[in-house]
């Protein structure tokens, strides 16, 4: 990530990686603030065996395109939203990338943090049939905590809300 | 691809795909007007040997989202810049996917249908070292194009600027 | 609604609908986490005797026009302002949806959760003169309360204000 | 619709009605040159038996609102891209109605003109089962249009490229 | 105003018009809950004797526009940031009036309250010289606030800053 | 104005002063290329007998703002929509102008120009009932305009395309 | 500064100038209510020995531009972020200047305020080399900060997640 | 500049260079697609002697801060409008620069080229008494232009317009 403050976003993807029991290590490395440091740990990635980067940045986010240009492994951008212009620019600046060198930009914020680690999940799985099935557990997850606890709670609240009403 | 308006900015995708040499295939599968064969295909991908899913589309471009939403293979989205807001709302409505169900999205337009397939052959490349070694070729031979040619393209138009400043 | 989270923005809807005495079903059905559940529901209610849908959601909120390409009965869309983006982004993925596929969207926010329960009661309305006379009597109370209850209260602000400024 | 200059845009609303066989009547109505006569248009509309009112307009697009101020039949708003804000402007002007006076809101430009006819339809039919099936009919036509004519064209394509890169 | 909500942004207008010592009323009036009273209060106010009209609303802010079709008096729009997209919407739908009918547009807020005050007065000053003079009075005060009293402030904030610096 | 470049649009505020018959003079007056002619213009137009002053720039449209610094007559804005950013950074740096100097503010682009006459012409009308009387009629030909000529335009075009679409 | 209520902001210039001695002056100049001062400062600093003006305004920010208008000095924008639309507005008035007069604009808000200093002190030590080294080592300490303290704090905090996941 | 596209958009630059007798040199360096080559370059700079450098890209123009985080010189970035965006995403990526980095922003596209040029000579001009003494002969020539030349072509064009309606 690049920057301290970007950790309350991106612990998100420390969570899911965690409760997945993938391995992964965690940097701060600015594009700006400490360039070598960070074109060397991008260049010397794959060499080590790292299958997938994820960047975290605001504002002008520049951390994973620097760190795209570095490697041929597979980036994943997370636009933090910590300026004025609430992540606008830090999307744009991940986004926008020109032709020849991608980045995988997810979503805004937390919500972003965490799709980073799902779609990192989903990179390894393609060449690992039970990480593949982990993530087909955990989307039927999805769709159960949905279908069930939640309209259970939606019930709930429904029948509360009725006898509020016949009550008062 | 969402629409067959879609073709002009999506052919990038193949484009790269074929100098690679790596198989593909495409097909029209709009989420609003054929939402049970995107929906049935996105399915099936996985069971028959696909590895990554490209959706590109416009508009309100909901195709890479109710495509990632069927399957667990990685899915890149591409916004189209077909609407008068010049793809500012695919790019949102591609990008700002919730928790769990990511879309790794690329720049507007054909720079990022372009971009897609580079992603689609490094993702591939993770377990794929033959392919991992023509896109560090690839990585190279874009350097190598900027720093040579397009810089003695540079050199003789400022060359023939000079010539004519002193000319005129 | 898309999510749990979106209550308390489409608590506004039921208030109307309750209010006007109109039967209703809600549920959490999500777009991307349970797309078949959210497919089936819209696929049947027209069989069920349903005759307006009316979808929530935030981010890149596909909820409506997935629902709207399962169905030719009447979507109206709200979109929620839950993301850093303020629900721009819920804006133009709900509303500008490819030609065929209608949404009929409405403010962002709590507002339009209102709206799509008066608009929902005037599609209702085309077919059911009782319910058109109350919405006609709705229509007059909220004149009746601006032209007389906020206009007392104006007065009495304005008084205080004079009496204060020439007491002070 | 709001002005003369609407009618390239609101054409795609009268092509859809006519290939339905559902009637309409026309008129240019400017919520800010010709104000009485848009409000008594709208006022005298339920009386005179019409079910659904579309307004499209451009700009600070007040038309629908002033539409729906007046009645309370369904209207329908269509933001139209003629000033250099490319609808961003008339489509906040539609969307963003008060509690109260909802505007059903379609997407910019001829897009949204055609859908504005297609969820006039849908209203409509709510009341109307031969209109509902002829819309359930038009919805399945764009599906096999997607499925067989534009995947056939595709394939055309996707030929005559593979032929044209193997001749070259 | 459009709204009683719209109070604490136009009572910047009051105050003003207060100590100017010019006389004013104050009505809240919708363009869309209201029409009929709205437009008659526009269209008698010139009959009356009034010079100048000023509306505040927030979201799709038509009521500036609804108030100008039905006068040829001077209207001054304030659009109020009461919506998620913080006035952007409201700005939009004030200022960009369709030739003919314009609306003498403020920033959005308590500032372009204030101001809305300052410009009916500029206004109405163009035919009184006393009130012409009030308003070079008051500019003058402007001018020596800032040069005066506001640096002599900072002056003292930057004496703190030092001696706080030089003890610590 | 504040360049030659904003001329094909300000021509609109001419025309319009030409066919009301009220004089005016133009100048072009760059707030940051000619700084002390633009503050020397507006500080003299009072004493010169002018009673209001109109500012066409786009860009970071400074104009109307240095313009409004130097005087008490009412100033109106037209931004132009010069840029790439299509007039959105004209409109806000002419509209959002601090407390105490107000620019009433138009429509970005040959309406906004247009509109700019018509306002300063309301302005002098408030002590000229025989100009006022002419913005009367100029605001009834215009309804009549669109009420009549304009309808009569629409009906012959519904006409045509009847008959067009009974003949093919 | 343009306003009392930019201080806040604009102390981070004050802060980093003092970090590294090098001496200023401090003013409250707004480019609307006190013009003539404002012009009258900028055009006198040439004379007097100041090197670069540095200039923070919000909303229609004019400030810097009007101070570039009357100097051939380096003049550095500050777009503060005090209105409604988050310093949108002030970043494109301060940016987006016509042909022949630049300000260089930095960040919206604190950050931009700190890198205005920054950027004053790189224009002085463009013919200082004393403060040339003073910024490489600042430089270097912002590297060597992210390298060494913030990973350290960063390990820490990974070490504390295990040890509290283990615990619990 | 960060490609040869760009071209069109900096040879403003180096045309005003030029007019001026300054020296310089042109290199195509992409921040992504050359990175090394690019750092290599921004650290030699001032080795080799040079005093400012400018910085041209589109889309998420990263260049101009990664040329700023290899050096201490002044960087100046110009935003390239070649995306479908406007250059809106590459001013964000450009000006949102983190604190202690700073890139100095010029406006978008080829009058941001140019304004490059000259904030480059302003820089220079800090120790340059010679080059001051050209840029404050090049203001004046600008204020001339803009007073003489410009106005008098506004009189003839207001000439022939007169002599044009009364003609026809």
């Amino acid at each position: 990530m690049g920057s301290e403050s970007d950790l309350p976003v991106m612990e998100e993807t420390l969570r899911i990686l965690d409760s997945f029991g993938v391995p992964y290590e965690v940097r701060i490395l600015s594009a700006h603030r400490s360039p070598h440091e960070t074109s060397a740990y991008a260049r010397d990635c794959m060499g080590r065996g790292i299958k997938v980067l994820i960047a975290g940045a605001g504002w002008a986010a520049h951390l994973a395109g620097v760190v795209a240009a570095e490697t041929t492994l597979p980036v994943i951008g997370v636009p933090v939203d910590s300026s004025p212009l609430k992540g606008m620019d830090s999307l744009l600046s991940t986004v926008q990338m020109p032709p020849g060198i991608p980045v995988a930009t997810m979503a805004i914020g937390r919500g972003g943090a965490l799709n980073a680690a799902i779609f990192a999940l989903q990179i390894l799985a393609t060449s690992k049939p039970d990480l593949q099935q982990k993530l087909v557990d955990y989307k039927k997850g999805m769709a159960a905590d949905v279908i069930q606890r939640k309209n259970r709670n939606l019930e709930e609240y429904l029948l509360n809300r009725k006898t509020g009403a016949s009550a008062s």
